[in-house]
């Protein structure tokens, strides 16, 4: 997807939420500070995904092969001053979540089954920090978000004024403005009026509430709301008379509904996860210059290189949280033995356990040389160590490039090898992997 | 994009108005016979872009090479009933769209320039067919369609629908369900109520209006209107006292609006593009048992073969009109004058012009070779003729493959053949065009 005018402003929808997950929890991030009281989460999952046609209900999804909910728990989990995330889902789901929650390392999470409404789920929700006072897990919040499963792009500021405000006011949301015209139907099909667009929003999550207030409001409310009501802002003040703090949240809250809006979410993702990359050089001058010039190609690319650095050692959990890409550049005639390094530091850091790690393999041909049986062979341990890695969630590719004297030939080739790369790097396709490309 | 449980049931979105497209204009479509007074279309496309945050307005965004606003004038300019369409732009994207129309050569369009405000520059566009009696390609029409650039993936069964009302009812327009809940907010940004979703709707484009109809209420209208006015179905009730009929379309009629809904429409318009491919075997026993094998593969990974030819002369403007992905399928040793052939073919029928073509070579090793210098030779005169084809929109791609005798080996081999097929055809990446991978 380009623009026309060139891409150069073309800018992340959302860089926040999602690789701060990868990186280590922090505490000096600003909700640490501003939120001395227990916030729990309640997310109900237990939709069935008619709307998408689609077997899978859309929260189990996946994209880069982790279901969308695991993004979801992850933009909350990331949050040191948030506590439990109560999910609630279908019994069928119960395995399946489980597994979820294993795979993905969730230390949050605590899974609940749903109700046969959205209401019954989130009260069924509610219900798993009043049940459990003895229970170390789910003690009981004082503000209690509760969160859609599939909007996955949930950022940090916003829930904070979520729940600022919720403690103030008893209850807050998140709305949107209108994208089209809402008009009233008569019942036989035809237009009545249409409503003034600045004076209404669309409702959409996370909210937060008192969890006195919302859990109170559940229990007064009646089998028509539980049945039909589509809106717990409305019940905090229909039951409790808490008028709800509106807040105006960014585009990227939108719901994923139709399927769409995965190729929408994955495309985000996949764009987040490729802004930079590490290039490893091993030491060698003729990688060095290489590395140089590529930095600029992929610069034009918008791809920034986070650093330059001469050996896949140097690399720490500090730089892993910063990229997932890594650009390792060797002379021909070497082997992969830097890359074998990586991927054995990536397998003890557990890198690669929430997204896929790209490694890009650069060989650099000084010398016009023949394809011989050895180079064969080569290629064929390549292979089989990229489909070896690809299991640990490690997308490993080749590229060959041959060096050339000739300025205008070199500089060609050093554009094709930043193009290729930053195609690999953004498709991240596992198909792919273990090909030796030639730039 | 993957569903969790298996992607066998990975529907397309839209199969009918993109590539449609690409077929030649047939005289058989239902609208043909239905329809028997003039329809004409206007596309207001004056937008900023500002919401998307980007530089260049959304309609002039590209998807494929191709900016959007040419796949919504193609998805009028297929259906023979529709005449004239008015695309109505700010004057300074003039020389654009003047680009934009000769490029994809449509054929029907007349460019006019937008006002202030979209229903100014509506109006401007409905002003095109009064102003020009004489002028023997804006004849006034019976029935005007109003649709927004933006909607790439307007269907000939809704515009058919729209149209008939609009000619009966005087008025009609396209409607959704509400995703959000909407609510009505008090002036210090607390919520005052919500609205009961079940009543309401959002409005939608296309709407369809007898012309005289639309332009006399426009030519009422007052400032403020001009200035302030979201909905024509308003106006047109308001001052011709039309109530309009309201029809239910489907979710594909959605709007780009922001950033993600490029990336969404860029996932319809692939996966529509990638659903099928014709495989040619150049008349040869083993690459008539490849193909076999190949097109069951292909088939678990949801990609359709056409149909299995043994010759790319075969190749005529029908099966042109059938998919726009050719795998060829050759022994090793020889050349591909059979690429070349059909990449000529292309040439003359102009078969690209709207999408690109992608065509993968998929040479077959019989036996185990020694790479030599004539191959290395060979594989840098494909990479030269990908480079060429390129410039014309065709998209090509090698693959290299080789027997074994070894039943389980040969099996995994023509396994990631269709992988890789797939993951070349379904992404389209120009970047990877001319490189000889390896299944």
């Amino acid at each position: 997807m380009q623009e026309e005018s060139g891409s150069s402003s073309y800018r992340p929808l959302e860089p926040g939420c999602l690789f701060a997950g990868a990186a280590e929890r922090r505490d000096d991030r600003p909700g640490h500070t501003a939120v001395d009281f227990p916030v729990a989460v309640v997310l109900p999952a237990g939709g069935s995904g008619e709307r998408m046609g689609l077997p899978t209900p859309k929260q189990f999804c996946t994209i880069l092969d982790r279901p969308l909910i695991s993004y979801t728990i992850q933009a909350f989990e990331r949050l040191s001053w948030i506590g439990t995330i109560v999910v609630v889902i279908a019994k069928e789901n119960h395995d399946l979540m489980l597994n979820i929650v294993r795979k993905f390392n969730h230390t949050k999470v605590k899974v609940v089954h749903g109700g046969t409404t959205r209401h019954r789920s989130i009260f069924n929700g509610l219900q798993a920090f009043s049940n459990t006072s003895d229970d170390s897990l789910t003690p009981k919040p004082k503000v209690v978000i509760i969160h859609d499963a599939v909007r996955p792009f949930v950022e940090e500021d916003l829930l904070l004024k979520i729940t600022l405000a919720a403690k103030e006011q008893g209850a807050s949301g998140a709305i949107r403005p209108l994208v089209s015209t809402v008009i009233a139907t008569t019942s036989e099909g035809y237009l009545d009026h249409s409503l003034e667009r600045a004076k209404y929003r669309a409702s959409e999550m996370p909210q937060g509430f008192l969890y006195d207030f919302i859990f109170q409001a559940y229990q007064r409310c009646s089998e028509f709301d539980f049945e039909f009501g589509t809106e717990c802002l409305h019940l905090a003040l229909q039951y409790c008379g808490t008028n709800a703090k509106l807040i105006e949240g960014p585009p990227t809250l939108w719901k994923v509904t139709y399927k769409r809006d995965l190729a929408a979410a994955e495309a985000i993702i996949k764009e987040t996860l490729s802004m930079s990359a590490y290039i490893i050089t091993e030491d060698d001058a003729e990688a060095v210059k290489l590395a140089k010039t590529l930095q600029k190609n992929l610069a034009t690319l918008n791809m920034m290189v986070t650093d330059i650095i001469p050996c896949a050692k140097e690399i720490n959990s500090d730089s892993l949280s910063k990229t997932l890409n890594f650009i390792q550049i060797s002379e021909n005639g070497s082997n992969f033995s830097g890359v074998l390094e990586m991927v054995k530091s990536f397998e003890d850091t557990n890198h690669s356990r929430l997204y896929p790690v790209v490694i890009v393999w650069v060989q650099l041909n000084m010398t016009k040389q023949s394809f011989d049986t050895q180079k064969a062979d080569d290629l064929k341990s390549f292979m089989g160590l990229a489909s070896d890695v690809l299991q640990g969630n490690i997308l490993l590719y080749g590229i060959q490039i041959d060096h050339s004297k000739v300025p205008e030939q070199w500089e060609r080739s050093v554009e094709r090898l930043a193009q290729i790369t930053v195609a690999l790097i953004r498709d991240r396709n596992a198909a792919l992997t273990g090909q030796m490309l030639q730039a």
